[in-house]
């Protein structure tokens, strides 16, 4: 049934490209759209996040994360739109709030470092504590009309937890690995917990109306590769597992010494940072998942022509089939929008 | 006669594990030291530094650097010393002051961003400039008295370059990744003017009585391989072919992607952070160089069997022989200093 769902509503999109290269189906180019699109390189964005008294605001108000969503589509012409919101609504989900702090990023007062902590907080109740992004996705999707798949996400749960036993981001999480060596099965209960509510969380982002989703392990490249299999890995494993109603994109960050696993588990893209080769990744997938990817966000601070043969160099390397067009990494905020268009464009025009 | 002088050199000294494993000879067990050792660790540093105006003091008055530089060979037992100082000793010697802010890290008011930033800087003088680190060193070989070898170490180019042109430590280096992609013409120049400075400063540092030298390339894991071919590793080789007098260790942080770029560097020692496998890292330099590393520095926060049982594998996992056991990166400030001890006691009681 969930499968005949999915072809129903999939075969409506007008441009179903991103869906398309994702299922390993032959394309006609490559999709392209670019994580954090949705943001501050867009004056329009930030014309409606001024005007609001923080960050939070905007995440909460789905009118207004629907409009935000919307914004790249519409301006810059992307194969897909990514619902507005942030990884960080989990811990509060579970009842751990954070705060997005100016220019120091993400701040949760009580993090989680013992058994006592860990009574204080709960599985997510998505469908009451997190029906906001729900409505913003319905939203989207209504708004969006049927013009490009719509993208749900999550974070691993490796990295929600990093940041829940952290308290805030950090250069090393040196806090959060001491957790992991100190307290290895504390480190295992909460990341279950975290797991458990992120896999509800998609499931209710699935109903409520996206097409595809992509969960972002930002802080995978702090964890030695044996850590990594210990307490990423079989987390991410159980959400692939879980998620069969539409594709999945796994995105780990600094994870090269990863991809031999990945391959292995039951999703159907994986993202790539800049400092991996496409030709290795490729072999290091067995040339078995679509991969996306991975232009160093860096390069769209180059001129144009820099940008557009970077572009092409890269699509020759990766090929253009089982394959998305994306930065390696959120586009940063000063980046002009004219850059970001030529490189959307260069993607656009290949043939 | 360079030669002879440095064997003559090599064997006052009592215990030289160091060197014979960077030399490839065949040694007892392996040897072991710690990247940031002489800092904050240890409570006799931190009495030292807290009687001083800023780290700055400690790092240009000879007699204190050269006491901490003492401190965990007498403390903890480490079969090396590294000379106390910081890798921003070059920038300022070339006209671009640092300074060293608390919790917030470097900072450097006047970054490089054009040409005619780069007509107010020059090569550093070293001989007058870093006299204070030479001094030091003479001091710390002295009080040495040969019992283990004396580190050098300079930041490399592309590292010192980072912070010249971003102005501070940062967690994309974006400033300075812009520089790269704008201005390739000047990044060069002022790579190529890093690198003179360097070269010079590590033969000074060789003349005072270095035993060997470390090229620190920090912040090599922000740039995509191709940029690194491009960027870091020309100046590296520049580096390497210089320095015929004593041993060269490169520790290039989040360089997976360069391991067999280095391998064919004339250096003796390759250092690796622990997000790489000893195996692959093995296979990658071709069983051709010496390496050295990679304890996860967070590994010390666990309980000592623990710290054994991982420094164990570890050095199972590389071989004892042309191996140097030290952690991925630098030690933690909060890492109590009697688990230090047990990884360095482990090591020491390998057979």
């Amino acid at each position: 049934m969930a499968a005949t769902f999915a072809l129903y509503r999939y075969s409506m999109l007008q441009n179903d490209l991103l869906l398309q290269a994702a299922r390993g189906e032959q394309v006609k180019r490559p999709p392209v759209w670019l994580m954090r699109q949705a943001g501050r390189i867009l004056p329009e964005y930030r014309a409606i996040r001024d005007r609001l008294k923080d960050f939070k605001e905007l995440v909460t108000t789905p009118h207004l994360a629907a409009e935000v969503t919307l914004q790249p589509v519409e301006l810059l012409g992307v194969d897909a739109a990514i619902i507005f919101s942030d990884i960080l609504v989990i811990p509060e989900a579970m009842g751990l709030p954070y705060e997005m702090v100016e220019k120091r990023g993400p701040w949760l007062a009580t993090p989680i470092r013992s058994e006592q902590d860990l009574q204080k907080i709960h599985l997510a109740n998505v469908d009451s504590d997190l029906a906001y992004v729900a409505e913003a996705i319905r939203l989207a999707k209504r708004e969006l009309r049927q013009r490009v798949p719509l993208i749900g996400f999550a974070g691993a749960p490796f990295t929600i937890f990093a940041y829940m036993t952290e308290g805030s981001g950090s250069k090393t999480f040196s806090k959060a690995k001491q957790v992991l060596y100190q307290q290895p099965a504390l480190a295992h209960q909460l990341l279950q917990m975290i797991t458990a509510s992120t896999i509800a969380y998609l499931k209710m982002q699935i109903a409520a109306g996206v097409d595809i989703v992509q969960i972002f392990d930002s802080w995978a490249g702090i964890l030695s590769p044996t850590q990594y299999r210990v307490f990423s890995l079989p987390y991410l494993a159980q959400i692939c597992d879980a998620i069969t109603e539409v594709p999945l994109i796994l995105f780990a960050k600094g994870a090269f010494f990863a991809l031999e696993d990945f391959a292995q588990l039951p999703c159907q893209v994986i993202g790539l940072d800049w400092t991996i080769d496409p030709q290795t990744a490729r072999r290091q997938t067995h040339y078995a998942k679509t991969l996306q990817g991975n232009l160093d966000p860096c390069a769209l601070y180059a001129d144009f022509d820099t940008i557009r043969k970077e572009t092409r160099q890269m699509i020759a390397a990766f090929g253009p089939q089982r394959y998305i067009a994306n930065l390696g990494h959120g586009v940063y905020p000063d980046t002009p929008p004219d850059h970001v268009r030529c490189f959307i464009d260069t993607v656009k025009n290949w043939a």
